[in-house]
């Protein structure tokens, strides 16, 4: 049976998995890159970008659970860039370069829909308005029996936990408060009722934990 | 030197170190026992409470770090009781029975003072209206060398937070989802940077931070 998985999400202590501000050189607005620093140096985000070596423990065997069975992503349109409201041209393609590291088709969710974009490596973008259950149903036909993955940010995972739409969560808990931003728990009253929750602190000192649908 | 340590303090994964709705029956509000599931288990809780038995693993460990070196403590008067506004009376004396579990001086902050309540097995309630810096003061005074432990509730820990008065923290990780309540990080944005944090994530789930002043 195909799954709706979230991986490598990072939150603070309080809550924010995207800080404030949001701009082309600070895709995380004033966080910087605190919340990912831990994913920064495994070997799964390196050969993301052609590197060789990276670590190989605890944070890369959550990281590499990334790729495995996914055949579709959605993503809010925040994740995909900075602009707001109307798009002014297209020619931005996202922070990934000519071959983004998705390699399956990709729903962006926006209220200004453009045309799709075909991209290198079997990256196809579909810009679409839709509500968390009618992107999944496209999104599933897309993923040919593969999981979907929802690719963040925190707004549009927030509304599929919301809508009870994800089997599997992986939030990384960053040991920092970032103070402001977008929260994720928002609204999520006892959402643990409905997961089975594990957690493990390696030693670079993130925690991470999993939600499994019981 | 004395320090000033919090210790055994649990929040939610959304921040919430007590519920919404705290009353005679509920101390900890819509939260009931979930925050402090963990510590009810370990020998050190059992043993406040004149049991024997417990488990003595992680959480144990940390649990039993509470009481040495300790020679005061300073309160929230919400802590103390779930009374708003003036006493109508001076019977409530706090939740822990004849003989209270902290055995030195007790500070409870309040806006409305009352006489020192004397109880047995060495506990002495001061209710005193003071700063943080104030209450400190105080405190130290009667630990007579000895550190002084914030008992909370989460608005107490985290003024003394904002005003930097805090050496040691110790917060409990609970993988729950509380929704409402008061919340312990706001207005505390990179407080990271002025400590040492470690974490571990025992089998119960849980996740110990320990914030040690730099």
């Amino acid at each position: 049976m195909s799954k709706v998985r979230v991986h490598n999400f990072a939150v603070s202590l309080d809550g924010f998995a995207t800080g404030e501000g949001q701009s082309l050189e600070t895709p995380f607005g004033h966080a910087g890159g605190r919340l990912m620093q831990w994913f920064l140096g495994t070997r799964t985000f390196r050969s993301m970008n052609g590197k060789d070596g990276g670590s190989e423990g605890v944070d890369d065997a959550y990281a590499s659970a990334w790729g495995p069975r996914i055949g579709a992503e959605i993503m809010g349109r925040n994740k995909f860039g900075p602009q707001r409201g109307p798009w002014t041209d297209e020619e931005w393609k996202g922070w990934w370069g000519d071959n983004p590291p998705f390699h399956t088709p990709v729903f962006v969710l926006t209220h200004h829909p453009r045309p799709t974009l075909e991209m290198e490596g079997g990256n196809t973008f579909h810009f679409i308005d839709a509500s968390p259950k009618e992107a999944l149903a496209q999104a599933r036909e897309a993923a040919g029996g593969l999981d979907v993955r929802i690719g963040g940010g925190p707004t549009t995972v927030r509304q599929f936990l919301e809508a009870d739409l994800i089997d599997h969560l992986h939030v990384v808990l960053v040991p920092i408060v970032l103070g402001r931003g977008v929260r994720l728990w928002d609204g999520l009253e006892s959402l643990e009722d409905r997961f089975t929750v594990e957690s493990v602190t390696p030693p670079s000192g993130v925690t991470h934990l999993t939600f499994t649908r019981k």
